[in-house]
């Protein structure tokens, strides 16, 4: 189906300088690695004082590179980053609440324009997000940990019962499901996500493995009050996080 | 609230002896580890012919306790574990479809009775399970892989995430969430699943330490195509998995 035809978009163009013509604020939705890519064709297009933000996954690299492409530019870039969306893609799995009480990362570097992040904040919090700012490097520690590691863990679990009998796959109940669920995303847009923060993501990846060795080790030690203590910090963990949507 | 004022029940006893007499099928549904306590328990008090089953979520050392206390008997065990429910316990989270299209085992020794057998296949199968017959054995290796090896993942990461800054679980987007469901599970009761199951469990955790190791690996040499592959096995066998409920 094509965009024009769905009724929700005012106006549809088909290259990134007819997009920005005359907007005061743009969005770059596009993977991680080519959002830098955009910013830097449209620079020169934008009117002046038009503000540019995106939605990428990691921000570090791409945030100082953006702030260097724009400083004699009369636009100004302030990155972000909503907690929201699922494994599917495209504008058929749109959702008029996406954002509501989800957490929406905004990264300034220290010399961002301020009225540029204050405008880009003030957008999503209109669209419900709860905005967090905070630097670029605190934020791709963050989704290192609470986001990037769990892809990881939920594409590496279903690549690893691939190697096993596949039969078994049909014995799947909800832990499984819901476990692996984001494992269905899409591998080349995780890839480049990987790649971009791959120094947080191998730190927060050890850690990880780290507390997997301690769970062998003390099931191997017939230490079962360990593995009941790791158990109930994770119970713990689990029930103080806010309840999501169709959560009780 | 008392089980007797639901209205769900036509009796309700305060002893497993009361609870058998007079039954021709009797359900244990008891913690691992107490199952085959009760099996023992009720043994001399049950009809000739009753036919009893639970649905613990480890099967080979308790079919064979269990066999052997009945060689005597004049009543039949047969296991089985059906792959339904969730992080929730208590008859208030009941549902009259829980078993409805998920796999069920039954988990019948070369020993056990066929009558027997097919009379807690039918007794699933009418519930809507899709029963699944095999050998306790090979039932432990399968839930090792599909079940208790996801519980650790999701109980490992959280107990990971809570000794980093707790305040970022504010941050937890759908893919956290869903992945870490199960974390919420009673902890006492999978300590004694995961000590009942202890060798298949250990062997899958091993399988799955050495995938998030090659991940590892292949980022820290910068092979992303390796990532990349792994990202898309996992994609696939994902996409394999017959939709659960609620899922598209």
């Amino acid at each position: 189906m094509k965009l024009e035809a769905t009724g929700w978009f005012e106006s549809v163009a088909t290259t990134a300088a007819d997009a920005v013509r005359g907007a005061n604020l743009i969005v770059i939705c596009a993977p991680v690695p080519v959002i830098p890519e955009i910013a830097a064709d449209v620079r020169d297009l934008l009117e002046p004082g038009a503000v540019v933000t995106d939605v990428g996954s990691v921000k570090a690299a791409m945030c100082r590179r953006i702030q260097h492409d724009y400083a004699e530019a009369q636009a100004h870039f302030v990155g972000a980053h909503p907690m929201a969306g699922s494994e599917k893609t495209g504008h058929e799995h749109s959702s008029d609440d996406l954002f509501a009480g989800r957490a929406v990362f905004v990264t300034p570097l220290p010399e961002s324009s301020q009225p540029a992040t204050d405008r880009v904040v003030r957008f999503w919090s209109a669209l419900g997000g709860e905005v967090v700012t905070c630097h670029p490097d605190k934020h791709d520690e963050i989704v290192a940990n609470v986001s990037h590691l769990p892809q990881v863990l939920a594409s590496a679990l279903c690549s690893f019962l691939s190697t096993r009998d596949v039969a078994w796959r049909n014995y799947a109940g909800n832990g499984l499901r819901d476990t692996t669920r984001i494992a269905g995303s899409d591998p080349a847009l995780w890839r480049g996500i990987l790649e971009e923060n791959r120094h947080e993501v191998m730190r927060a990846l050890a850690g990880m493995q780290d507390e997997l060795q301690a769970i062998q080790s003390a099931m191997a030690n017939g230490d079962y009050l360990e593995v009941l203590n790791r158990l109930e910090r994770g119970n713990a963990y689990r029930k103080s996080m806010r309840p999501g949507k169709g959560e009780a």
